[in-house]
């Protein structure tokens, strides 16, 4: 079969074995997977990741269970976990202490024509929601928790800094909330798509007074760069909170005094619940699909790749 | 009437006029101060403060209302607020967004023979705290301030790193709430308090198993530097709190992702509640005597200086 792999380069095999599921997974056709940021950071070396790439996907079991019948469509959680530490064991898997992680450390990945991942990370994809969106599934889940790890009332001036992929799905969350929400924003397509949706938005390169800026509760950072996390401490309001959104290339140098002075909160946060994102889909509350840029046979995985590392580039999936 | 200023450099005066206070202040005659680690860096440069230093003291009331009557013994809040923002308003006067700070910003300090403060600042000392314990209601009061804003249950594991002045008063105040405390502390005095106190400690020469440290739920860093900080990052565990208790004279480099993938929560925490401080003090929960290190009179401020910035030292009282 075939594969995307990194090993200090990126290339596709067609000469991968199928994988051996243990008895405690299911081995899944790949029906459509997604491109993340991450998936290209990891190919600049970030974590020090080598073999099959990719964790977003949409697939249907071929080898399963009882529970897991063959052509079930699924779409799965990305930690594998331990099901034993303190993590596990207090509900928080995805902290799991011993886990490997789908196509980020010591597990294959999903630009595949076959992956495996165990039963307890899966979940049913309903018969309303479409691969295109089903694929969507990861990302909106690591958006809702956003909302998961930070309290943000609908009385709340929201700021969001960066509206590429994630932050696209980030600001359909948040306006849910009812919150007084604005998206700084660079980009012609994301503004349109914000508006569209009836988003407020902030134009990057005419940033207005920062003053009226400073008093947002909330700050959602999800432009992976230092500087969104620096303008994030300038606009936050004294006893705000900053949400961090993205993993950062580069270590930022941060006025920490300031966080001490105006007693502000920062809230690191990463995968989120799939069973609210599902159910988001379900219920039709997040334009997901409006997000494809482009999708590629996975064949063209290469291309695939290099279309996804343009910059302004949304979502890009790859069809095995 | 004599101060300790500092305008790019220290000096005594013995020239000053007598403070006007205002129809809202009070008229206070200084008793005892105290030298904070803050004093000593704003006469590095910090905040581009110029003016009389000091915040921290006990006094009596010299020129009051009839609600605060001459003699009355009195400790006071730093913050000078304006009443109106948004900040006074919603009951955190200490963040007000117009606000002046004794001896920080704006508003003349406490090395000094009078002052002025306004009525809304005071706080009546019992009978039964002596002067040197009421001098230690500022520092006492930021001490709570760790469990004012981080959720600490009694079951959590916390590492407190730092054991000066303030860390010494935050590791008695995190002590009762009966977590499972250990101070990281480098000097043999802090350590033989701590060891006094019944308050678990690990030397900081011989850091152990940093694995054994990582399941910190919460992490205070009362260190005040950048490696304080990341030590903190090093040995909180996933979804755990570090809170930041000091002032950073450097911007330090943060490992940000870490923040993200662990889901890491950072906590900046300033000024306290002044009530629960002398609560504490007046049942007597508190050994802070034992933190003084020497006491001068205001004529030998320069030499109390100069003590107070030596490695190791603890409080540095100054006696009007």
């Amino acid at each position: 079969m075939r594969a995307l792999r990194f090993d200090d380069h990126l290339h596709l095999t067609t000469d991968e074995a199928l994988p051996s599921p243990t008895a405690a997974e299911a081995l899944i056709r790949v029906r459509l997977a997604g491109i993340c940021h991450t998936d290209l950071e990891l190919t600049h070396g970030y974590m020090g990741f080598s073999g099959i790439l990719g964790h977003e996907f949409v697939g249907e079991i071929v080898q399963g269970s009882d529970e897991w019948p063959r052509g079930t469509r699924v779409v799965g959680e990305i930690n594998i976990a331990c099901g034993k530490c303190e993590y596990c064991l207090g509900g928080i898997p995805s902290q799991c202490l011993n886990r490997s992680t789908l196509g980020l450390s010591n597990y294959g990945g999903t630009f595949t024509d076959h992956m495996r991942l165990p039963f307890a990370n899966l979940h049913r994809v309903p018969d309303s929601v479409t691969d295109e969106q089903a694929v969507f599934t990861e990302p909106l889940a690591a958006a809702l928790q956003v909302p998961e790890l930070a309290t943000i009332r609908p009385s709340d001036r929201v700021v969001l800094i960066g509206a590429g992929k994630l932050g696209l799905l980030i600001a359909q969350v948040l306006h849910r909330i009812g919150c007084d929400l604005a998206v700084i924003v660079r980009k012609e397509r994301p503004k349109r798509l914000l508006a569209q949706w009836g988003i407020a938005t902030i134009d990057a390169q005419t940033l207005p007074e920062k003053s009226r800026l400073r008093s947002a509760h909330i700050v959602v950072d999800a432009t992976g760069n230092a500087e969104g996390f620096a303008l994030g401490l300038d606009i936050v309001r004294p006893r705000g909170t900053i949400v961090l959104k993205s993993t950062y290339a580069h270590l930022p140098t941060v006025n920490l005094s300031k966080v001490v002075v105006d007693e502000i909160k920062i809230v690191g946060s990463r995968c989120g619940p799939f069973d609210a994102a599902l159910r988001m889909l379900q219920s039709k509350q997040v334009d997901v699909t409006s997000l494809i840029e482009a999708t590629y046979s996975l064949d063209d995985a290469l291309q695939a790749f290099d279309h996804a590392a343009q910059s302004g580039v949304l979502k890009v999936l790859l069809k095995p």
